[in-house]
């Protein structure tokens, strides 16, 4: 007995068939005697069609109007989940944002959510209805509505998890579960039964693409134990996040990730003067573009100049090529280099905090396959090297290899792995 | 300078040029110094998809969220018209049923609005928006979404046009007006400049697609002049409906409808015993048949007999033979005969209620034609004579002709007749 959490991506109710296979994944909890509350985000195509209808009226929709348009996608996938388990003969209720108590900021298409008010869901959890709520949305000030952005449904679940004190939250997806690296490059990558927040989060930043880094921040800070397990196989346990000090450390890297999604840039002979960076990086900020990996080399003395590296989101590189000039005229240079032919290549692993030399061993790992190490960057549990692109396999195989993440089985991996 | 509701139904909002055509139509109100609001459908396609997503799922989903499922219709036609004014350099926003204040009964698929809060629709109004609303769609007790059943959107509009006192409604859809008759059967049917609520409500009530009867009502108790006019010629001012008192009466009829949708029901030999009659139609009442044109016959003194003849909407025939069986018990009779292949046709005019001979004039251009009547009604302002479905357009070229309704040019009528 207790109250389950499941959230259900747009693959798993693609289709009233995979509506129906929802529904009994729903059921499934519920017979077990628990109260079950299940997000749901919208359907495969209905975004799809949506965005394509706003782009037939206009390029540049106004934000407002796109969170109305948009917010119905979920009001289709869970009314129709609803009619799924009522069709059963069980009870089921569904519930936009804003019936769900579900308050955000006052902004759209990226609102953060402020506070859940779940006496609603409570209600009818306690009438023994299982509670259907869209993920992705909710409302501020005035009953507007708006849309919680990339990573949404599931912060939307982990959230409610947190509001009505839930046992779990399962996060159900094609993939079975978290595994040591990419099973599509390393084919004998195992799946983990269990890992902690800290390490999840680290390996969400850096390229693992299964969970977004917002929901892991939500249940850590509410200590709200996550499932990442597949919708096709409702049997399997798939992979328990949960808090470090619940873990045994075995090993001291749990996972390894690359990401090929990032631009390097570097701004050479840079005059060493104070606060020049902090203009750079106000722009970059001013404009939204998102920068990782921030190196600053030292002053070179010859003629007081240095240089500064990081990366951006390849997404980001129009808008920054846009304020090129504006750049220039801060650095006081043109010297500028862009390479996007870069992958950045990460370990993770709570168990490196006491161990000393898990970093000297990839970097010697990397040099033993003759691959360069662009730029380097670390966390207390992540060490990230950049490396050119064409070396990607070559450093993971290698990595896992040494690190111990790759198994003696071929791991068994359906469907693509979900980009949130 | 005044205030404007618009109302657009779905073929009007069918894709995205003829959103853009919509968002023309707003705007040169708007442009005349007016305050404006749009009340809109869902477009074309839209329900009919919901629907067919819902039958993959169930057919028997629960009203509640069939509602839910529905309602995103209007959401999606709405914030896409709010882009295309957008679009123009035009400040607009659209508003969902809950948030234009739009209070219904508790009531799911049928639910008729009780109340308007239209502060919000007011203030945006106010900031110089063109403030778009939701049609068919409102919110009862504790925020549950409903809808309006048939007729709805009209109804919505005419309902807010009251709540914020606007100078007039405007219905536009694909026809130009209201016509003396229907122009695919008298193809010189002449477009009215002006009707009275009064002839609008019997000529939608008898068979007239224009206009549903509910919006008429409304517009009537709340003496909101509305205008039936066309989506694709915006410069033809249509057919203003006002009140009787307005008008300037020089025909005894004004218009002529037929109506092929409902079926004859004929009970003989009813036994003549007080309350039997009002059992049998509380029993209709009670499974939602609605009856129309109720005739019972002198009692016969030979056996103490009658009959009792009324009609039924042909939808609402499969609802009666399930309770044929009951119907026998109550009447002590099995000797019902049941008749579909049947017109109505109707003459309706203001002008008849102090000139005599309309009756008779209308009986005699029958006769002429040879043309039997089975039943007839009539209200102060509208006869309706029943006759054999093979002579419908007969009878209405003969009426149409003594009565003065056809023109002496071809009418001009592009599209279907919109069914409300």
């Amino acid at each position: 007995m207790g109250i389950i959490v499941q959230k259900f991506g747009g693959t798993s109710v693609a289709d009233s068939e995979k509506i129906k296979n929802v529904a009994s994944a729903a059921l499934r909890e519920k017979n077990k005697g628990n109260q079950v509350v299940v997000v749901v985000s919208a359907m495969g195509h209905t975004t799809d069609n949506l965005i394509k209808l706003s782009k037939e009226i206009t390029l540049k929709p106004s934000e407002r109007e796109m969170d109305m348009l948009m917010s119905v996608g979920e009001q289709i996938s869970m009314s129709l989940l609803a009619m799924a388990i009522q069709e059963t003969g069980n009870d089921a209720i569904s519930l936009t944002g804003l019936q769900a108590g579900i308050q955000t900021e006052n902004c759209h298409m990226c609102a953060r959510i402020v506070d859940i008010n779940p006496s609603k869901i409570k209600k009818h959890l306690d009438e023994g209805k299982i509670v259907i709520v869209a993920g992705f949305q909710g409302v501020c000030e005035d009953n507007e509505i708006t849309t919680l952005g990339r990573g949404g449904s599931d912060t939307t679940a982990v959230a409610i998890a947190s509001a009505i004190q839930a046992d779990r939250c399962d996060i159900y997806s094609d993939v079975e579960g978290v595994y040591t690296c990419d099973p599509r490059i390393i084919k004998t990558a195992q799946k983990l039964d269990k890992i902690s927040y800290e390490e999840m989060l680290e390996l969400a930043r850096v390229g693992a693409n299964v969970l977004h880094p917002r929901s892991v921040e939500t249940a850590k800070a509410n200590k709200i134990p996550m499932r990442v397990r597949s919708s096709f196989k409702l049997e399997d346990l798939g992979t328990l996040i949960i808090g470090v000090e619940e873990m045994e450390l075995n090993k001291p890297v749990t996972g390894l990730a690359c990401d090929s999604s990032q631009t390097r840039i570097v701004i050479c002979d840079v005059e060493d003067k104070p606060g020049n960076a902090a203009k750079l990086f106000n722009l970059l900020a001013e404009k939204n573009i998102s920068v990782d990996m921030i190196i600053q080399s030292y002053a070179r003395q010859s003629n007081n100049t240095n240089d500064i590296a990081f990366t951006i989101s390849n997404d980001d590189l129009n808008k920054f090529n846009q304020i090129k000039e504006e750049i220039y005229g801060i650095v006081n240079t043109s010297n500028i280099h862009i390479d996007s032919d870069i992958t950045r290549v990460s370990i993770v692993g709570a168990g490196m905090i006491d161990r000393p030399g898990i970093a000297a061993k990839m970097f010697n790992t990397l040099a033993q396959e003759k691959i360069n190490i662009k730029m380097i960057s670390t966390s207390e549990i992540k060490i990230s090297c950049l490396v050119e692109k064409q070396y990607k396999d070559q450093a993971a195989v290698a990595l896992a290899k040494v690190f111990d993440l790759d198994g003696a089985e071929i791991a068994d991996v359906k469907g693509d792995l979900p980009v949130v």
